[in-house]
């Protein structure tokens, strides 16, 4: 209920990702609403469960009032629904905030996990999982390893890959770089087992496929996510500047639209779902505010990859052999 | 001596910048070589002063051997000389991290500046100043709030700005966004004397000219700056791409050339010069270590401009002026 463009593109979207992956679907919120609107768009409703909702979490709301003041909206029910077994994963396009924290409070973190944290795929050279990309703003140097854990874990099953490259974001290659959580962390990332750690990473070479998991504290994470938006807006801006200057620009742009619409399509994040947050119990996917219903498709079929890949029970055994051989004290499962 | 290009490219931009804005410059380096080099260019010395110094301090030196192992290197004969008075202002492309800390033992900070910090214009929609872009990675409330002091009166000086607006860079804009030390210095930004906050910003809205000062610790402001660089050359790359993907779209770029070549110069950081280190005595500015000629002689444009501007005298006044207020206590002057 709470993206920009909820619940008509959500519907959309979710119709056409059981059409093309199959699949049982609770729809959670406001009854009338979500008929009013499937009724507009011709949308058939008879595949699908519904479950009232009565209020919606916007993204002014403060992110604790997912358990408080608005324990009946739509992504605390959802919530609740996931947590009480109906159902094995969870799409929203809500509030970051209240759904990180209304899962962590509610869905709850797997047994030995300090934070749950939020992956984020940089669409560039390479798909290249950031995390934290915002939910921690403040972490200790054991979070990090467990991110690099659980992010290891991610693009293992999700991506194929038999052994992604983990870097630590940081403002330059060398081990003494970095504030104190840097260097501790790069400590404990190098003696880390079952990892591949590369060394630092900086933000100028993301971009360019310098790892497959860049773990980092989220205001770090978030700094450096928002600025690839901020600049790749920026320069998206620009160019259109540039086309529209002149009938001659203009021509230009017809003969190079299908070569520039890939190329901007290849750095749009949409095409790889939403972020999981990584960490919990069941998964937990934030697929953006502004998706419309080709995005949210896609993020529920990530969703549905992420269920099927086992990655989950494989975060549980990865966070427990490496307490278990010592070289990273898992958490006190405080939550 | 120690930019990529040096002393070739650096000897060029001198003699172009003593050509167009006059000034008296003293050459430090190895005086053999810089006679070799310039004979070779063509480039009549006569006009210059020579201070000979025996070695080269190197990118991948430690920044503290400025003072130590180095000390006879041309950074460090140089910084000596404009400490004992033989030249108003320095200009480098040598290693960031030696001129800092050299510049901090050597030249000293201003009287009552916590920290002197490294200001680098981002060249966006509108020139903004983001400081500290890398220098001080961890920081005090305390110092943001001078950061912001000597930014504005920078931006007043060399951009002629009358109100510069300044920003604390955060992942959000409500004023409880980020770590402690981002929720304290909103405190202090907010109520500091003689600057104009105008609250957080995030790195997503800094290209498009959201303030003119934006404020952080230098680990923050690393990322943000070099994520920005980052997917510049990225954009670039893959633009390259577009245009060489087939006879059509080879085509489509001789007819934006000209528009694609102007919009490409507004974004190029090397047209503002280079970035000056705050809270010094003197001017200190780093060039970026990639200059050629033409960016070394914006370097120079820039330091004649910041010494003909008093900005260091406003600078000394200012933070004098917060100190008496009470508004903010200045530092202990333990340089």
């Amino acid at each position: 209920m709470s993206g920009d463009k909820a619940p008509g593109e959500m519907l959309a979207g979710t119709a056409a990702a059981r059409d093309a992956y199959g699949g049982e679907y609770l729809l959670v919120g406001r009854e009338e609403e979500l008929k009013k609107v499937a009724g507009e768009r011709g949308i058939d409703l008879s595949p699908f469960e519904l479950l009232h909702a009565d209020s919606v979490l916007t993204m002014e709301d403060d992110p604790m009032s997912v358990v408080r003041a608005k324990s009946d909206s739509s992504m605390a029910v959802a919530l609740r629904a996931l947590r009480d077994g109906q159902g094995d994963a969870l799409v929203s396009c809500g509030n970051t905030g209240a759904l990180f924290s209304g899962a962590t409070l509610l869905v709850r973190r797997i047994q030995g996990v300090h934070r749950a944290a939020i992956g984020t795929i940089l669409p560039f050279e390479k798909p290249t999982l950031l995390m934290d990309a915002g939910a921690n703003v403040t972490v200790l140097p054991e979070y990090l390893t467990q991110f690099a854990i659980m992010g290891t874990a991610y693009m293992k099953a999700l991506y194929g890959l038999k052994s992604p490259r983990v870097a630590l974001l940081n403002n330059g290659a060398e081990a003494c770089k970095g504030t104190p959580l840097q260097t501790e962390a790069y400590q404990r990332l190098s003696a880390c087992p079952g990892i591949r750690f590369c060394g630092n990473v900086e933000a100028f070479d993301l971009p360019f496929g310098a790892c497959d998991v860049c773990v980092t504290d989220g205001f770090s994470g978030n700094i450096c996510l928002k600025a690839y938006e901020g600049l790749g807006k920026y320069m998206m801006k620009g160019l259109k500047g540039v086309f529209k200057a002149t009938p001659m620009t203009k021509l230009a742009y017809l003969c190079v639209k299908k070569q520039l619409r890939a190329f901007v399509s290849s750095v749009d994040s949409n095409q790889h779902g939403g972020s999981p947050i990584l960490g919990l119990n069941k998964p937990v996917i934030k697929a953006h505010g502004s998706s419309g219903a080709a995005a949210f498709q896609s993020a529920i079929d990530q969703t549905i990859r992420l269920c099927q890949s086992g990655v989950l029970a494989g975060l549980e055994e990865a966070v427990a052999a490496v307490t278990a051989s010592g070289g990273e004290p898992g958490g006190i499962g405080e939550a």
